[in-house]
């Protein structure tokens, strides 16, 4: 997020506007956390993971109450804009700001990649990129046979690190929320794939994906041990498991991300200044563009079933 | 390359095609260098930097001779397609085999991504979070006052990697061929940047800039150290070279540069076996298309203008 | 390991004798699995995890009849030394061998660390560092506040690998098995912490700790999720686990297993040139020295206490 | 660095000692440019490059006047003890601060580890690994026959980069400043390994080796360039060039880099506390140790020797 906070700060000097930061975002809107940001404030900031301006999550601002203040607290502060970096919430959040006249630009910030309306969400590219690495050295030690990695992701509801981290990793079988898991089916793969000759089978599972089987307390259990359990089961294999957890939301972002980050960042200064808000930018076809908020949250974002299918036809053989 | 052998290996093996690999390219197509590839032959190379077929240039093959070697062992192996993955120099190649009737469909793989109607080539990617792996390590130590730090990339006749790396990686100036370097206006930028505050300054050069304005012999100099020495005694500020060389060829690959492998390996042989072949295949817009050889000599590729122009915005204040 | 392979292979060279390799461990000794190594067939190794050799565990190895089987495949092969790189189940196999009149020298690889006589294993320092790269990446988003990070690393029964990322990770807790674990101090200590405004804490705990309190199945839960529960039931602070299995047994290796790794194996030949034999070589004091079998098995070796207090020190303020 | 500082401030605030930190080394002391360091302050830096306070040099700080100054600024703030985290300049400084009745502790921290006393300095372990990476890189593509790469390494006096990156990155040579380079015997050797077989050669070279055969003035020239210049006229083989520069002074820190920061850290704290100073301390054997600054002025520090034999042994089939 740093490369897009860079970049609107950076852009907006260029246009000679001035930019405050709110930190811990709408916490610090409510409690007035402002901070001014200029260019320098910005200097070597573009390859650190995070974000300068912290996160929290704000209960207060679910509240009328809580919206109020924050309004109020951008009136006083004399804010003719507001850019939002985030996901979904974030976005809701911006959308009742700018209900309630605050100007509001939308960048979609978040590794699950679910937000439509855009191809990729800042933050995303890395995420798959720590994936693939995890599964790279698993893989270089995969020489023993018989053997079932099982390695967890992050998706509660969506399965586009799954399946990215799935293709590029080169993984046996990917599981994602939005198809149901047939974990007999896995089983028999696993199988199959042995009589082939494969020395392993690398098994990629958001961590939604248990939500098919299981009515789960959140912590107690993973997905990745449960599938994990029934696979050593069934197949009498020696079965491991990784849950790779925040390890995926840290990290020097990647080229792709700094880049697209860097491009809305600086479109969502272009659209304050040329008086339009209400939108979220997004990069579709490698096109920065944008859309309204609301027919943003009308669609859905689903996974690339052709996707699945390569991965698919390139490890099940 | 890997994973695009990868997958055109196993996608093949989908269709119950057989393939054959040629070691070291067309020298290998030559001397009859062919191995038998099976979907097995492919496991665990896709985190392989590099490629299992190795790579050489040949001279021979650009003599009459030459080529109808290499027509005369296609044929003698029973050939019905052939899959060329690499930059301009291999296309032209694989043109002249089509010519003779060997049906050749290209994939471009070159980390220079100069080939124009596709917007990545296999390769680019790593090649740029390479680099700004390399600037991230130098902005680490970067803070004392009045240094200039000055990166040479890989680019003699095309940009690309320095300008997304310069953009990414948050340089103050980027030096590409496609645009007349002027070292005195880099000068006053530098010097003009410190009175800003700035702790440091950052420039990124393709290793073609210095073509502008020396008749260089290959290796002799390089262009980093010619305009570090220029910039040092024009500012007096300290001055550090870094030349990053081959190190930019290797390393594994991202998931970006893995995914469009694999997805135009797939394609390149689903073409084949429609029997359409005399195209490059590439990735547009995000999606995976096909160009015929002639079309794509006849275009150029030209660097993004509006990259240098955000580049210039981010990174001049 | 693939650095001790190639300084064996390179060192006999350097004296002029001549090299083979077995492939799969014992596995390959009872199965006559020789594969010849000369000086070319150890190039370009050395950066690679893993092992050129792969490596595979061997029940009938266990057998009089395994063993038997392998002496007599060594003598046919007119084998005067056996360099056997692993840890301790690999060394008292190569007792054995020893015993039945094979000389055999012990060169020690185990990223657990836990073989006497030596400081440091083959892979210990590579495992490390990819656990702290781990922790790195946690941290870099672990800005929000009450949020507590539990991470599971390898060591069933040694907390070498704990204690050493944990030092070097800056974690607030590590648990290893061979302290008792005290869950209750633990969260006193991660409430405390919080009471001094510490935002965050990330706890290491080795594989093996759970047998503290659990009578495990393997893999059907593991110690870090049933210490994150216990931890988020008492203290209320939302907890995340991370396992990182078997990436830990993967990855480059760093610069220091490589020259250990080198060195090792270097000595191991100039052992068995030297006519000595029923040793393992080791590292002590930054020296390259070697103890007879017999005298390591003799000796335990347990976790540095000094390293568990620093921990301490530093990261509970 | 910063996990020394981390590990100073922490083990202070155990026995209950305030400290500040100084900003921009002895250009702070002399400007008075003091900051609080609480525990709290060291939180989150372990992992981080670089130092939170920062570097500059001090021309002033050589005259008598600079040293009043700092000793003046010193005592007006009433420092009990001065913990100096840097190379041999920086404990020159030191002594003579100690000389002028200030307790002065130095803690070992260049990346060339050219400083007698201890076997390790804070940064040489993390420079190796940033080295090795580069290589291992190159060492991907490097599959052509008669290609010679040369990689440039810091290291103005001492080649210990240079020869612990040669030995664990499999260097063919390495060139360092403490013995002359014979360039005829460095083409001999490249052509002879061509004769055995190996597909390429890559040559280390410290950056002082240019001074055993130019009289240099700074920047203009590369020893590298240099090098590879006569390497290729003399074999006729293509060479390709990497001079890594301050990419070797940033990166994310190794493990056994914050293991000896903290451990020295400590120890800096634990002396000043005892009254002790005047002192470097040091790991020695693994062991940490101190050593009294005259006596470490009268020690020079040699590259090891056992290290070329073995690298020249491994590398040169």
């Amino acid at each position: 997020m740093n490369a897009a906070i860079r970049a609107v700060v950076r852009t907006a000097g260029f246009y000679e506007m001035s930019v405050m930061g709110v930190m811990r975002g709408f916490h610090g809107l409510i409690h007035d956390e402002f901070i001014e940001l200029n260019p320098r404030s910005v200097a070597d900031i573009i390859h650190r993971g995070g974000t300068i301006l912290k996160s929290a999550r704000s209960e207060e601002f679910t509240t009328p109450e809580g919206q109020a203040a924050a309004v109020a607290n951008l009136r006083k502060a004399d804010v003719d804009g507001l850019v939002v970096i985030g996901g979904d919430g974030s976005f809701r959040g911006g959308m009742r700001l700018q209900s309630a006249g605050i100007n509001v630009i939308g960048v979609p910030a978040t590794i699950d990649n679910d937000i439509p309306c855009t191809d990729y969400s800042i933050g995303f590219d890395t995420t798959v990129n720590t994936v693939i690495e995890a599964i790279n050295k698993i893989r270089d030690t995969a020489t023993s046979h018989e053997r079932i990695y099982v390695v967890e992701v992050m998706g509660r509801h969506s399965g586009h690190i799954a399946l990215y981290a799935g293709l590029a990793g080169g993984a046996e079988t990917v599981l994602v929320p939005e198809v149901k898991a047939d974990l007999d089916d896995l089983c028999r793969r696993i199988v199959g794939g042995y009589k082939l000759g494969k020395a392993h089978s690398i098994v990629v599972v958001a961590e939604g994906v248990g939500g098919n089987f299981k009515t789960g307390r959140s912590l107690d259990e993973s997905s990745a041990f449960r599938i994990g359990n029934y696979v050593k089961e069934k197949t009498g294999f020696d079965t491991r498991v990784t849950v790779l957890g925040h390890i995926q939301r840290g990290g020097n972002p990647t080229a792709q991300d700094r880049i697209i980050a860097s491009r809305m960042g600086a479109k969502a200064v272009e659209m304050l200044r040329d008086d339009r808000s209400g939108y979220m930018v997004g990069v579709v076809h490698n096109e920065i563009c944008a859309t309204p908020f609301e027919e943003a949250f009308r669609q859905g974002k689903s996974v690339d079933l052709e996707f699945h299918r390569l991965a698919h036809i390139l490890a099940s053989q």
